[in-house]
């Protein structure tokens, strides 16, 4: 057991921390002021600045990190990476200067598992080089999606053709004017076992029947120029190999490409919450009320105490399931996985929440991060499974240990 | 000791509770399609369909419910319109349609109370009839305003006039196109006792130097057509005759304003969290997952239970200080109002958090009021002195109890 | 709606707390030094000074208080009472002074109820007068009990006689040298519905086939001479007329016997909680660490003024549990002493787990009363039905309330 | 960062698991037998079990497994030894089995690094050997020993001698038969700086003037044989060589003696944690309420699984609290040793609270270790240092870090 970072982590982290503080916080002005603010996604541009601070960040290295144990990225491990994606979770607009954000990491993942050579052709090389964006269209606003055997828009074999039917939204990312490509999954086979029914299919999002039919805001923020989009899909028509590993491997593909996901949105939250504390802990020595400064008042030191706890558990955890990821797989750090989309974004958003009280007016305001990344935070208790699904399954696999004991002992 | 609503008051909250069915649940979607939707508060219009509602609330005899024990208003003690105030909770549009919105009627109980013949004339009555609006400016962005004596704007006699400069923010209302004055919180008197520097002034919106400069958002929602305004005043210039009840009295005005206007804000939460109840319970029965209703899902009922015996309690120490405050006064209230302050917003809150979660994904949308609700509560922890604040004072008191007891011991 | 205790309530409060002050107090160290430590019940006796003290309450008209609208008691109403039952929640040996104890107090309610003329004249008249005392035996070691229908001892009619045959524990009160009588609960209809299978028996408590096994400690505790104890009915035969009001109504007469004994359990609690904040705050007062006294370190301002807000609000429901049970009965009264029956226990044990910290190591030692109470209040959290079944009901009576909306809204 | 354990480490918990299977959790319930429950400690006697016990386990290599980096013990690590010590958590009585039991474990550390070879020759060697025991005298009643500059005992010098006054209490392992030895903390240098003040000294236990005045229960169990003891000093001569490094050192030995003592009382009790977590478990699968087991009722799962989260993470911390100590050394590690202090009791005193209600009556009950082992954690959170000074460091440490960064900012 070693709890130090191997060098290549160290000098990773090094360059990416002087990265973040040489281009990107200080370009965070810059992209805010060149954003449409407007729920029209027709509307929405690329702010210039990000493009630039691509093209700095790829050549310095930094570029991919997320990919792991591929060729197509920097060659880390999951626990290699973890603590980059903490660092970049800092800043709302990190992620994606270093071809890191969701959902496209989740989606190159998915081809570079399970797609053709010709998927991997068309979509990922373009999604590797930053140069299109993706979404993924699963969740469904008729149903509880929490069980994705609930999802009922239908992807069915016609001939050559595949035809999706359905109403998605939370469409993350749809709205990027980037955006050339969905990942949709529907019901092809709807009499076959409840986890063999679905697939997940390619579809380019100017196909005919694909309709943006608005964009949904979380806690009234749009996240432009991503955006979550509410979709149609009306006698959509694209050919059966745009399938991602054929029909019925939908549900086997979501579960999988979940995993490193969860980790890395783990990690990224953590980075709020680190983010957080700091922005607490300058507020609570800066600002002065009864003669003292707040950090001398009742129990705020505390709350920062409480704090640094919880987000040094919640690391140490996550990184542990890093390095289950890495070296039992997903199935086995299941539990892990699980506990930490828990606790991570639970651990963020009571920061966020304290630090938003420290602050006062200024806490709720447009003037800090904190009530962005509150927002973010909380809808991410949502996203990837909600909390009372992931608890569930922590507490099958508990409880699963003492019902093999009792089989044994009555053995 | 009755626990039973007066005849009277059970009048009032039947016919308010028709009205709010009748009328205001129904005309929520229109005034929402009314509005302009933009943080360019200039363009912000009253939406017509509450002017229409305004009438027929006033035609109805439920108009200006709140100005306790007061000729200009129902005559009712506060507590008989607590419960009152919270059915208009239910609804974000419901207080203004009944003239009972903040901070229109914490402004009106200091007219009513402080306010010279001429001020009432030219103010009060307007505001009674609901014709115009009005603001309060005592917030400042740039020092902790929870401790009040840190407030830095002055307003300073000159001859016959009374000079303003400073900068507020938070100032609630002054984006509504019916905004005509504001009250002005200032040092006047810099070299007096703490507690008696500052004074309140009343300030046409329109006079020269009084400068909006934004609308501040509150996690991400500016509130129109109301907002939060961020206000300079530039050698603002009013006639002394404007300060009310004269100068220095700013302090004692400050805490008179907010004893009533807490218990009408913690009762509006209650209704806030009454209604969030509701929409858990519905879609608790209404929404499936895993073959099951969430009803019938892990620890959900648990939730449902803990937040019953939440609000009963909120409430029944919500209306014993309303209570108080019309036996005792707000002095001998004061530890009890400072409880409500503390405990309404935060049982609402989580609430509110516990339903959008049930909601999944739509719980965050704006397809449900939760995500707003929860913006406005959130930021009422701080708005009226942070639950910081209350609670120590709340143990100052409790502390104090045996201060005595152990001086009289040793006497 | 009024807050204000009646004349009679206020001057029965008065009598009390002098009595409390002048007379329980100082007895309590007296009372300590007459016990027999020892978890041999067989060496248990009265301390001399409870006959003292019960001799004085009974002469000073504060006497069997608890017995709601009887002509047998004070002839107080519930909420009448309540504060009185507080009062004597204060002290642990307070409630038997003024034969206001459990698990007498139910027995005698029971009796009162549903007793026949001859099971009065035989044990409820010296129940009242305070010369016997009387145990409950209904819990089971081998079954979950907080489910009522898994109990499983029998009460067999043969003849003229009952027979029963069982293992109880958490028969409390069985060790009192004075116990002369038990009520024991069995099934005697094992083909009825599960609700109308069990009857109430009347057993004296050296009949033949009786046997304590042992005195069952909590948190190491006997509450001598009290005790709980674990005893065995094996072929014991009594009169068939020592049913109580017919056989099968067992079920009925336990739900009916815990109403108002669960406020009462309540209201004591309570008085309990605010001894641990007084004992807090006097802690936090009068020890000095690091320079200053505990109520100037850290958060523990906080932690006084939230338990200040806990005790007010859980109070306020409990009075208003009584109210209802006075008004609509018990079963108007249903989720409402539920709620009380979770809130109540939680609050006191919160506080006493933070005014043991206070104390430090006095805290958890016999020289203060917290742990002795901590062990008392945690496992009130499990008598008279846990926290979950109680939750569980409040969250069916709050679910109700919507599936009538749902059905009213479609038919 | 490896989250694996060392080949030797593996080797270790092997070997231990499989002796605390197969001979100490048998000898749990001889144990009990054989001892003399009564608050006298002058009756206590060692249990023959215990010896036969430790016998075993010095002949098996599992002895002083604690003793880190020295050449007495095992030669551990305290990472290494961590997992270990968990282990010996999960039961009451292991701990001494390996001669591993506090406060012997850090009196030995004491001796290890600040003794002089006589006092090694005298007292580490028959500690190390098992053969006596020891105990430790500092925490006073009079004072806020948290703070342990309160330190009130004398211990000064006249001639060759050092004479010793004042009351201590919470010696615990006093009333231990084979106790033989005290190390007792007092005044030598009183107007040196404050932390130089106190000294420690090396006290046998029959010395005249030691006098044990009586046994303190901690939640009402007096812990036999060990016992808490209220010791009194009076005028106690011991040659100037029974001073532990010298005089004014005292301060400085605490310190030191307190890391690898916390990190070793975390570890065990999470393992506490562990078993209260799996005895839940059992419960819940096999008792049945409402036609279902416990573990398909309410928020049982939700308990569960957040038990479950806490404790992997809680462990994570103190492994990285135990390679730090190892790695950068006690002064690096002080704000994660606190951290652990804080965080592991409060973890383990929630789940066995959680598992006392899920088992009901018999949660309280002797008939299972729940009641024993919360009353033990809960008395953890006062040794020590409380919470509150644990958190306080944390909090001050991490305002350090945003001091540091605005000075060099300004710099």
């Amino acid at each position: 057991m070693d709890f130090a970072f191997s060098e290549k982590t160290q000098n990773y982290i090094q360059r990416l921390e002087a990265f973040m503080h040489n281009f990107v916080l200080p370009a965070e002005g810059v992209y805010a002021s060149q954003l449409q603010h407007t729920s029209d996604w027709r509307k929405w541009k690329q702010p210039p600045v990000m493009e630039e601070l691509k093209a700095k960040a790829r050549a310095a290295g930094l570029w991919n990190l997320f990919l792991a144990g591929s060729q197509h990225g920097a060659g880390l491990t999951n626990l290699e990476y973890a603590p980059l994606a903490e660092i970049t979770g800092r800043s709302p607009i990190a992620p994606e200067v270093f071809n890191c954000n969701a959902p496209d990491t989740g989606n190159m993942e998915v081809l570079v598992k399970y797609g053709s050579e010709a998927q991997k052709e068309r979509w990922l090389k373009p999604l590797l080089a930053g140069e299109i964006r993706s979404a993924f269209c699963m969740t469904e606003p008729e149903v509880a999606s929490s069980d994705a055997t609930n999802i009922q828009a239908t992807a069915l074999l016609e001939g050559n053709e595949v035809v999706l039917t359905g109403r998605k939204w939370w469409s993350s990312g749809i709205g990027h004017p980037h955006c050339r490509v969905v990942i949709f999954m529907g019901v092809t086979l709807p009499s076959a076992e409840k986890h063999q029914r679905h697939s997940m299919v390619l579809v380019p999002v100017d196909t005919p029947g694909v309709r943006i039919e608005r964009m949904v805001s979380a806690f009234g923020m749009y996240d432009e120029p991503f955006g979550h989009g509410e979709v149609t899909f009306s006698n959509v028509r694209v050919p059966a190999d745009h399938i991602i590993a054929g029909p019925g491997r939908g549900f086997e593909i979501a579960q999988g490409r979940l995993g490193p996901g969860r980790i890395h949105h783990c990690m990224r939250t953590l980075g709020a919450g680190e983010r957080a504390l700091e922005l607490l802990c300058q507020r609570a020595l800066n600002r002065v009320a009864f003669g003292k400064p707040l950090a001398e008042l009742g129990g705020n030191r505390d709350i920062i105490a409480n704090a640094r706890i919880a987000i040094e558990q919640a690391r140490l955890l996550t990184l542990k399931a890093a390095w289950m990821m890495d070296t039992v797989g997903a199935k086995g750090a299941m539990s892990e996985i699980s506990q930490i989309k828990v606790v991570a974004p639970s651990v963020a958003q009571t920061i966020l929440d304290q630090a938003i009280q420290i602050y006062g007016g200024a806490g709720v305001s447009p003037d800090f991060p904190l009530a962005e990344m509150f927002g973010c935070i909380r809808s991410l208790r949502l996203a990837d499974g909600p909390d009372e699904v992931h608890r569930a399954l922590i507490a099958k696999l508990e409880i699963k240990k003492h019902k093999q004991v009792a089989t044994l002992e009555h053995a």
